[in-house]
């Protein structure tokens, strides 16, 4: 099933996706929802960010490039860090360049959506509290990287986490391929074997730190093969089963938000 | 005026407290809220966190020790981290250690809210856009901070975000005390002004990058001599104007959530 919020006008809604339509739904998607009896087709709408995250969480450097490089020991600390929810952007939105660079990099990723409050889950229990799975573009300007390792700055501008197009409950995410072409360019194409610490492991290990909530997103690390784009670029980020997140790159000169 | 919100057997309510009394409020207190003609008492009640924080952003080393040693020149990228909103506690709550660790850090701070959506704010725009203040209580498990920089986990688990005892509305923030005594004993009291990056410029920047919205949480850095403690140990933190946040350290084994 493929979850989705939309705009039509200046009115949203939250819908499933059946092929080119869209069936309005209202309600809460993690606990209790209807149909409303509405249909738009989505060809008429413009697609929001699936859902509004209750915080957004990423991992660093957790992909190797075959499974031979895999390594034998697991970090003992996996790098993870926060996103702003206001850095959120839907598929059909501007990522903009921020003022002063000329480069940002895009991460093509699938991004776990919990459903279900978690608190020390073990790593076989995980996916019975995941609700679906969408991509992530985890937009990065490492410019603003301080040379002692925080991250925070550089990963937290608005626009730089496009989500979507869907959430879509019913994929299997332990041999998807995620993938990104930047103006239609191959440049990510991995399988999530390929992942260093496994979407299982990594969610047991954040549920045994804090408590995970519904809406909580983690951003399950990027491929290799990212790489710095310019104002003018566009990037597609696709996982099959889930759908294609396109956005293009703008400079904060020529964005009117 | 104190904001508070607090519970009564099984319920939770929200108030604004005089003297030893608390009348109680609906609405939202950053858009529209009025008083309901309840009236409880401080004594009768447990307190909760004064709000739950739509995001919390921490700074780091954000303190000197006297003003002689203020830098003539600022970082150009200050150290910014976020806290899991799961991680917020109450004024009462007890604070665990988390398990195979034995000792984590207090440091007291002083907790700005943000009242409205802000983005590119001016420096001298800042507290415009501010809602109140209130105590923080930034807790630590350095053990759990990589090496190579990155601070997430050491600073996200669970109770590690103790807030309160109220939002003060009032206070001039540029001047006021920041203080810490553990099992009554002092360990932290810095004026605001021994602060680096100031409060003002702090927020100006993250708008600069980020979106703030209503219910945004910063803390502002913590004073020299935050200290490692141990289970059965308590930590006042506290800013006269706003109340003192006291919370008790416990263990994993003897907590019972």
């Amino acid at each position: 099933m493929k979850f989705t919020r939309f705009m039509v006008g200046q009115d949203s809604y939250a819908g499933v996706v059946e092929g080119e339509t869209i069936r309005e739904i209202k309600g809460d998607i993690f606990t209790s929802w209807t149909y409303t009896g509405n249909v738009f087709s989505l060809g008429e709408v413009k697609l929001l960010a699936p859902l509004e995250p209750n915080q957004v969480i990423g991992i660093g450097a957790n992909y190797v490039e075959k499974k031979e490089d895999l390594p034998s020991e697991l970090p003992a600390i996996p790098v993870f860090f926060f996103k702003p929810t206001s850095s959120v952007i839907g598929p059909e939105d501007d990522i903009v360049i921020p003022e002063g660079i000329d480069q940002v990099k895009f991460e093509s990723e699938l991004a776990v959506v919990i459903g279900k409050e978690a608190k020390n889950v073990a790593e076989e229990d995980v996916l019975d509290y995941v609700f679906g799975y969408t991509v992530g573009n985890d937009v990065t300007a490492p410019q603003f990287f301080r040379e002692d390792g925080h991250w925070t700055i550089g990963k937290s501008f608005d626009t730089f986490t496009p989500l979507g197009p869907v959430i879509e409950t019913e994929i299997d995410p332990s041999t998807v391929m995620v993938e990104a072409k930047l103006n239609g360019v191959e440049k990510q194409n991995s399988s999530t074997e390929l992942m260093i610490i496994s979407l299982r492991k990594m969610v047991s290990y954040l549920t045994n730190v804090m408590t995970l909530k519904p809406g909580d997103v983690i951003l399950t690390g990027s491929p290799l093969g990212a790489e710095m784009v310019n104002a003018g670029d566009s990037i597609e980020c696709e996982i099959k089963g889930i759908g294609t997140l396109r956005n293009s790159f703008v400079t904060s000169k020529t964005h009117v938000s």
